[in-house]
């Protein structure tokens, strides 16, 4: 139980945090922080989770990262159905304390996108279909490649979560304007249940994509750095 | 006394770091450091205040953690009020001195905020009452969540510093936009006392949201892992 | 063969992350990244992988690192021609799964540069072929001089992941105008190839500089700290 | 002498990475990094000396910081005039490989300021010189609060360098707009040496503010944790 209210916890952050910085503070005219500011925030929620929550239940806030786990032999299987409930109930609960947050102002409309992952016209910047596979799955690869690389057992020890958040800001560095950056199904869930119509008829790609990504990175590891534990 | 006097100065170095680099840097046109910088600048102060005198004082800095800390049973119930104390007087000096090398420009003046904290018509994009509060209750409740955490003795030695001051800094991200972010009584108190006026009016707030949120985090953190030291 | 696909996946990630975030996100009207971001998407690609791959390979995804580390006593001259092509050859499957996801949209073209790096009127701001060849030289000896130091036995063990990325992001935040940054040849031989014509002509100098950097670099550390392990 | 040449290499490298991403980079329209990039790569200089050269001669590069630690009992007072004279030349040397790479495009001008640092009208933003006195001294006693307090015997072993060179980030994302911040008499005589006029004019006060606020730094540490080694 503890376990699955961290993981409730961390991802509520990860959702509040990341997309609050995007929909509260990003656009805001010259003093505005930017993709570049989003990009900071999503990896300091997990940057800080890791730290904070990390020693009870391993601070995945993600179902793809839970799944790459297992599959490059970290995670019991056992948990993952919990895990993975626990994660998207999270990320729901931190999109509706951001909910409550933005509606202080009227100019606020969940047709803004709040800040939900998309594709073709749903892309920031126009990004196809094909683009946003591309993305999701190399980014999500490469995510869990550092995720298991920093927490093996031959890696500096307490520098995970440091790697392992800022990856995620570089993560959103390079591919906000392609999809707004998902690499998380239960972050791409709770905005799409917000915004309801094409956000949720294309969260599809946002479960796929990163698990397929998660997947061939703990095959790769694996063959990497076999003598695990 | 050394413990007070650590206390005082690294109070003294939030509110001057933070609303310094605020009042100062942020609206340069141009070459400024905008809300991300201010972000950036709030947190380093935490963490360099926390690697200079976590040591002496354990590095507080702010009336809510040391409350947090208490509810969460790492700190004693007796040293409160001095260390309460030496936050606000050391947040006066800072704003004092910020004061100091702010009138060094004839365009400086008081009425353009002096980076205090606001809501309703005082908030920096107009959030009404309600955000605030709850703002304010959330960023504080997930920043003692990290402050707890990142200290439990199951935590990577060291790495405290740097998780905690990046949650202040995450917190600046989302919520400058909302209340100019406080979670800190002493760095509203300091500031509001400069301006006056609708700034000490609305300090209530920046007392109550950010003692309710340490309180909550210190009772949910306490479940969470509860073989504390 | 695991370290040599270590280099592969961590030059990969270089040149996807680094050139990746300066042809997708930096130059977006308002929102985009800028130069400081990608100067923080190259660093973070160098401490994400140092993290993950360094127990593997030693994680040095660059040539002229693997030359100076050589020339420093630190590394075995034998390796050097697997590890030069597995940084090659990773550099270019980075390049090629950025031009997947940036094809995604009609206005891309290679002839916007694909971030690769130049002189002359091919320097983003410029910078002549001398301003060029000093840069390179400089940047990389200090590149050099903070990888020897950090991973030196009398350094702080850890934290080496740590300085080496920041030090490229360093690198970039002063260099990127001059000469689109380069300071590894890996990196600009995969650019230069995608784009052709004046980049592969210019090539030569991002091998030349970066190795002469290197070089001067393992000489200066060897006397400045010579019982290295 | 290798601690002199440590001290050499490290101020070159900050005066080059400091004022070159100011001079090379911050002004650029819509790419540039502005004055929080010059703050990062500030104290990126420092942070990335610090692990690199701080094993050799302690990583000073500043001879504020020599006197601040030889105030506080951290560094013998025998070896002050080694290091400030390799700190000043190295400083110089820094400024002389900027001025090599700066001029490789037909615009700059030695008369746009070289980053020197100034007051009055040759403040960033105009401030006078008692803003620029009071910032001088209460941000370089600051600085020395936290390289003592990070440094201390006490402190969390390998993290000084990190706290110490985001303390630098942070003093410039405060000051910049005040004397374009120097805390470091070495890093002033380099840019005003090139700059000369009004830049040798004011150099008096960036040694006597510095040396001020790091020997009462000295005094006020030592009362705070005495037992130091």
């Amino acid at each position: 139980m503890k376990k699955l209210l961290a993981e409730f916890i961390g991802t509520l952050w990860l959702v509040l945090g990341g997309c609050g910085s995007a929909v509260l503070a990003a656009g805001i005219p010259d003093l505005g922080i930017g993709f570049a500011g989003v990009a900071l925030a999503f990896g300091l929620t997990v940057l800080t989770g890791a730290y904070a929550l990390g020693h009870i239940s391993g601070a995945h806030f993600n179902p793809a990262v839970s799944i790459g786990l297992w599959m490059g032999g970290r995670f019991d299987g056992k948990e993952l159905p919990g895990y993975i409930v626990s994660q998207v109930l999270g990320g729901l609960a931190g999109a509706g304390l951001l909910y409550l947050m933005a509606t202080g102002i009227d100019s606020f409309s969940l047709s803004d996108g709040f800040a939900a992952n998309g594709f073709g016209e749903h892309s920031p910047m126009g990004y196809d279909m094909t683009s946003a596979l591309v993305t999701e799955i190399v980014m999500t690869f490469m995510f869990l490649i550092v995720i298991l690389g920093a927490t093996h057992k031959n890696a500096s020890p307490g520098f995970a979560g440091l790697a392992i958040g800022l990856a995620l800001t570089l993560i959103h560095l390079i591919s906000i304007p392609v999809t707004n950056t998902s690499v998380n199904p239960a972050r791409s869930t709770s905005q799409a249940l917000f915004v309801g119509d094409w956000a949720t008829g294309q969260l599809w790609l946002f479960w796929v994509a990163p698990i397929v990504g998660a997947i061939l990175a703990g095959i790769v590891y694996k063959y990497l750095a076999p003598n695990q534990d």
